[in-house]
């Protein structure tokens, strides 16, 4: 599966083989195995030997990427973190609060030397200085194959608070995506804290997708498969898509350059999204 | 009437003498004759001769704006459409999907090759990278008479897609009219797809104008007079503003620098919107 | 108290004693003699000795700090306006409409001829360019003590609209809350103009809050115990910015320049907003 298939990804500490061994069950687009926040200061060293080992383990029995998340770019921990994926079967690492054009060139020299061009990097935009920054940090980078928007440590970092309309992440977060649309790569959404609100966990999925994020951060298992769900074209929406295609198509096979289709009038980027979907649907 | 006079456009494929000869009764400020997504590609040639013609026709019966809309700055078919505008009594051209700096240049070269300078240019911000660089853009651009923001294409370039709260493109929105009102041009609005809800359009109009737009590209005529009722002041605007003017006025006769006027303090701001509010009403 | 507790600013014009007096009774963390919009113009001269003086009574009486709003960066009444503040015990000065670098500078080199250092200056952030450049305008201050974004002055300069749900204002009023936040100082949100809707101004200050903003300007006296219950920190965010500071100082103490806290280089302006949070919390 392409490391950009990235729907759903889902975090375990890399201390926890308990849980590491656990993660293809739930089927996500990508695993990540957390030296970062999950896993407590006291063991992220003797960490990055059990992350090797449970990517090892997961690689067999499992179809979706495998990624390292490794500490800061200013912490003193990265450059050891980073030398974990010449130990393991890694498809990418995700380096979280990227702000400086300089750090991802030394990220970049250090991955350089520990693993092979296949390794992607997914860069997380979570401080007011990155999220300002994100056009240049993502032209400056050469392995970007994703990056995420992280709301909960951006509005902690700007002294805000997070709400339940999420519109003090609209600016932000459509950046993100817009820089993300620039550069090619796949964006990947904020998390949803509350486990417990599938209905609240879809809107905000939906939400995202209407900003051009295809994939999400997911905190808990549950939240997996209402990713595959927003971020799959519906069969509705399948049907629709070559309805719509063959409407345009008669239309211009009978020299018109415009159609109605239910209440809509056609033109191009209706066209563009309906081949998308269709796309997206394995079509 | 100045060509600055924007609040609805109309749209017409070029090609379609049955639709291009009504299109005055429909009194939009701006008639668009369409060589771009209205016309097919196998007309296209042809329906320039055309576009000309029903300019020619149009001009005498129609007391708003001509425009030409030609085909993106990168379609090899770009030099050919812009000659157009010397066989015709064109205000301006609509250009689609400006993106770069190099490409406004061109354009303007080759207008001023084929126009007085009286032809003005409307820039159509449609594409992420166009609206990274729209201040840019627009200070490059001498002819710059409006610019507009195409929310369709947009959403299709990003990815995303368009939902009924259109929360997906107040960020791309907001920085066009932003942009426009640094470059002193009139900022035209998104499209409403849906023609049978002019309640929903109307409440798309509404806030455009909230943000700084002056007018709306419409793409039925019956979206022609909700524009040029949301972007003209109501009787009732127009009263409240004479009144307002009034209370600060007396404000300022006896001594004291703030008023209160129907539970809101009047400022300068408020002031400056009142007297906006009676040119527009042209008074 | 310091001056960057500014949960609360009230204004008063400066030509009227009457009102000046009164300002310390309603408890503002910040009162404001107002020079701009406030006074007339053929008072604005002889106001600014009734500035200095209501300074000078109101010192005693109150606890907060004291400002002297002088007219816009570009108006002849400026300089006159800053040698006030070396007649009476003000803390700051705010200037209104601040857009371009070169007046950052002019009004720097003023106020360095006037004032000394502690005296600071909150920069009003209002006008469609100010807003654009609002980086490098914080960037380029050495005296910047505190920003505010102005959405009344803002709109109107925009030809657009205010409506109740501001979503007119969520792109610039995000941006400026994050330009403080990079340069860290305190953001000063827009006002609320219905004086008789508590409802309504808790709800706009809540977003406000939500966005970075950490104050308020109020027009009206029933508006300041809201911001102390809005903007005075929660006991998560004075225990994070003790611990940040207590990091900062061990890195300081041991002679390392940085110094990483919970994921993140601390900086200067992250230190800086630590200790506005602790200012707030009135330690």
């Amino acid at each position: 599966m392409p490391i950009t298939r990235l729907r759903s990804l889902l975090y375990a500490p890399a201390n926890r083989p308990d849980l590491t061994a656990k993660m293809a069950r739930f089927g996500p687009d990508a695993a990540i195995l957390d030296l970062e926040d999950g896993t407590p200061g006291d063991e992220k060293i003797s960490a990055r030997t059990m992350a090797a080992q449970a990517a090892t383990d997961l690689r067999p029995r499992f179809s979706g990427s495998i990624w390292l998340r490794v500490n800061a770019p200013r912490d003193d921990l990265i450059d050891g973190d980073i030398n974990v994926v010449s130990n393991g079967p890694f498809d990418g690492i995700v380096v979280p609060k990227i702000e400086r054009v300089d750090d991802v060139e030394r990220i970049e020299r250090l991955l350089n030397a520990a693993a092979s061009n296949a390794v992607g990097v997914m860069w997380g935009f979570e401080t007011v200085l990155g999220i300002r920054d994100c056009h240049r940090i993502l032209e400056a980078s050469t392995r970007a194959a994703a990056a995420f928007f992280g709301a909960e440590d951006y509005i902690a970092d700007l002294g805000g608070r997070r709400t339940p309309s999420s519109l003090e992440t609209l600016y932000p977060r459509s950046k993100v995506a817009a820089a993300c649309r620039l550069r090619g790569i796949v964006a990947v959404d904020q998390v949803v804290l509350a486990i417990n609100n599938p209905e609240g966990f879809r809107r905000d999925a939906l939400e995202g997708l209407a900003l051009g994020y295809r994939g999400k951060n997911c905190i808990h298992p549950s939240q997996v498969p209402i990713c595959a769900d927003v971020y799959s074209p519906t069969e509705q929406e399948v049907d629709r898509a070559r309805r719509l295609l063959t409407a345009y198509e008669n239309a211009v096979a009978t020299g018109r350059g415009t159609a109605n289709f239910e209440g809509q009038m056609i033109d191009l980027p209706l066209v563009t999204q309906a081949r998308t979907i269709l796309s997206l649907a394995g079509e």
